[in-house]
């Protein structure tokens, strides 16, 4: 298990490294020597070896509860992998690759209609991947297991059902008032400053730099190479305060998670994040709940100040908290605010959902996207890399993915709240700048667990109960309300 | 072959960042990460699956030639691996961390006798390797082989006898003059200005950018991901000019060697370099041939005097010259001029072979570095860290290393007094800084075999004659006889 974990660590080193420092001619050779190691990591992973090695573990009587859960997880994943022909495995990854190149010529092209047949093979290859895994009401839900374990449509219906009866009439309200003015974010901001200010966060957040490393690249991500190697990566737009500054909170969320996994179960199930909702829950808390909060910038803003006295000495706090929430419908999932996100999410649930019981075509995604952008958020996009072009994902074959974003928004409400209760004064801690007892309750709450409970265990284990995303929309009527003065 | 050097070149990435931008406590894992790529490469290196496919192609009369020396080159290597036992190889390996660890210690304690044991098992696991290799005349040559396929005890003792007969009284000659001065080089040199002169020199050079980059790091080196990603590394010393400028230019040329090998040759021998010896040569020519020679300042000196003129405003370019090529002996080979620096060498040699035939044993080899240092140098170590203790590769087991830093001298003269002769007007080429044509024929000549010639074998391909180390004599008779007046 510990030499399978070292060729993925030593693959994510290489991909870290094509993303923040290899030059451009390294590609090719780059790519064959990731292959490789992918090749030698699955083989191990699926060897029949392995399988029979987990499996007189599992039969025997005298491990202990850590013991236990790591080997009945790793059989349980050996299973899923084993449930997969290898002539279909192959068949995914060449489809895989054709068809995001397909989505790469569509982009260029603009037009969904290259893009459409591809992702058609594609569709049908994922329904025969959720035949081979099993399900028990919807084939989406096979899928969905894959970054959430446990989350159905019978579990992820509710919730976004809860959404679309009160976010829509949220929106409302919001657009109906004056709205917020985000000019003061949209100066120059020179990009060494922007660095040191994101550098200092991240200190006082409890990253720990001995751990890791924040560098820049095109796309902010956060990578690991074992929980004493945990690296993230940010932008910079000098002319939008916004861009470095969420990238590097919201990556170093999901740094301290990774950081704050065991180093003794290095390669075991127990050493690994439990899901992408959870993972997500961490970055969206610190990213959300603390830093687009009041009382963290009570504490930076005036520190802000003082770095960029030229950009910001005539702006107040509250004009400051209020750009930073301002809410707008608007095309582009990854560009959109903490509220209107949910309903790109939404749409692409749904969208999933219904390719995926086969009521619509891939040739129809198209008319369902526009349609939908029309009905929640009020605008239709003009042309397809507006639309139904933009995320990365289907080419990839990820139907699934995608619900894990609002969950884990959902989930980090859910979890703040319970902080609260638990933590003495945490609101006044976060107004001094004081983050180390917020940080240990996450690592102990959470991170120190790895896969040993799936993310609703662990909701119902910390706050007592299952995911409950009325949670989210009472904050979200609260704070837009405080903001837009309803 | 090629799945090997991706194992390999991964390795390399990972060792590489470790090097220059990984976290302090990344350290642990990162090493268990290395050990299993290691072991991949080592275990598909010596499969018999691999030994059967290279005897059954070996046999095959339809290879073209270059398929014939790749099959060839492949098996004798095979073969050789095949000559340790894999108990010895494990043996091997621990012993070289036990006496690296050892060294350390005796660092620490800069006293020989802490390291003086460990030396002896390590010679003693030497001298079984040298029985497994096989050897005719001495167990040196079985080592010396490892880093420079066909050199000997008996192509070795000729060169470095003339090197004794001839050095000391040259040296005598210098140090009988009036000694240059060095100081307009000792003087502050900003850092940032420092490195961008250096990236302009590589850049003239025909260093390929977009196929590698610069680093800092604590040792410089030079290390491939594949000839389209190599990498070199500097450091830098704000009161000593000469320390950047030599890593960049020295570790420059060692780049064009793996930037010019043949991609499409990628993991076989012919897309290798074909010794230590060689690839030294292509480091310094670059550094002493080119680097160091009037010509080239003749160029890059009123570029300099711009870039620092507080500091070399009133230094001449003779000075200047002068300042760089100052010859002193002193203790540390790492820091030696270009002519003192082959009596360190020189002394490893006659140590390496002295206790490799066991006439002088492992405790008493302080006595005989210090004697020697006396002897040709006229100086006598006061400690062990300025003595026998200062490099590493002993306790790496690398005995028949260091003879290839002097080979790669003197074969960088032959190379580019050839290179004279068959390039209209390189004098003047360098003097105007265009290094195109050197380049290209560099390239032309030794870069494209790999290792399709042996050192020696490309030696008399290229200047018609085996390695004469007169060349270098006679450069280094005319190069000081001008500066110091003789």
């Amino acid at each position: 298990m510990q030499q399978i974990a070292d060729f993925q660590h030593a693959a994510a080193m290489l991909e870290w490294d094509q993303e923040v420092y290899m030059p451009k001619r390294g590609a090719q050779q780059r790519a064959r020597q990731l292959s490789t190691l992918a090749t030698a990591a699955h083989e191990l992973a699926t060897s029949s070896q392995l399988g029979q090695l987990l499996q007189d573990l599992a039969g025997q009587g005298s491990l202990t509860p850590t013991e236990k859960s790591n080997v009945l997880l790793s059989l349980e994943d050996y299973n899923k992998h084993s449930k997969l022909p290898s002539s279909f495995v192959s068949k995914l990854s060449m489809q895989t690759s054709v068809c995001y190149n397909a989505w790469l010529e569509a982009r260029n092209s603009n037009d969904f209609k290259v893009f459409a047949p591809h992702l058609a093979d594609m569709v049908a290859l994922k329904l025969q991947q959720a035949q081979y895994f099993g399900y028990e009401q919807h084939p989406y839900d096979a899928l969905l297991n894959e970054y959430e374990k446990g989350a159905t449509v019978q579990m992820l219906d509710p919730i976004f059902q809860g959404l679309k009866e009160q976010l829509p009439a949220l929106l409302q309200q919001i657009v109906a008032k004056p709205q917020v003015d985000n000019q003061c974010l949209l100066q120059h901001f020179p990009k060494q400053q922007q660095w040191d200010f994101s550098i200092q966060v991240l200190q006082d957040m409890g990253y720990d730099f001995e751990a890791g490393r924040q560098d820049y690249a095109a796309h902010p991500f956060t990578t690991s190479f074992g929980s004493q190697d945990v690296r993230i990566t940010t932008r910079v737009d000098e002319h939008d305060f916004a861009s470095l500054f969420w990238s590097t909170v919201h990556e170093g969320g999901h740094a301290l998670y990774e950081q704050g996994l065991p180093a003794e179960q290095y390669g075991l199930p127990l050493g690994v994040a439990t899901s992408l909702g959870i993972h997500e829950s961490q970055s969206r808390l610190w990213e959300n709940n603390i830093a687009r909060g009041l009382n963290f910038w009570k504490h930076y803003f005036p520190k802000l100040q003082q770095i960029f006295p030229k950009q910001l000495g005539d702006c107040s706090l509250q004009q400051f908290y209020n750009a930073l929430n301002k809410v707008a419908p608007s095309f582009i999932r990854t560009e959109a605010d903490e509220l209107t996100y949910h309903f790109h999410v939404m749409i692409r649930y749904e969208v999933e959902k219904a390719i995926l019981s086969q009521s619509v075509a891939a040739s129809d995604m198209q008319q369902l996207w526009n349609d939908s952008y029309s009905k929640y958020l009020g605008i239709r996009p003009e042309h397809d890399n507006q639309g139904i072009l933009q995320d990365v994902h289907w080419s990839h074959g990820s139907f699934g993915y995608f619900p894990t974003y609002s969950l884990g928004s959902f989930y980090a409400v859910q979890l703040i709240n319970q902080a609260r209760l638990d933590i003495n004064n945490l609101d006044e801690q976060v107004e001094s700048g004081t983050f180390g007892a917020l940080k240990t309750w996450l690592q102990q709450n959470v991170h120190q667990y790895g896969r040993q409970y799936t993310s609703n265990e662990l909701c119902k284990r910390i706050t007592g109960s299952p995911l409950d995303v009325t949670h989210f929309i009472r904050y979200a009527t609260d704070k837009y309300g405080a903001i837009y003065n309803f």
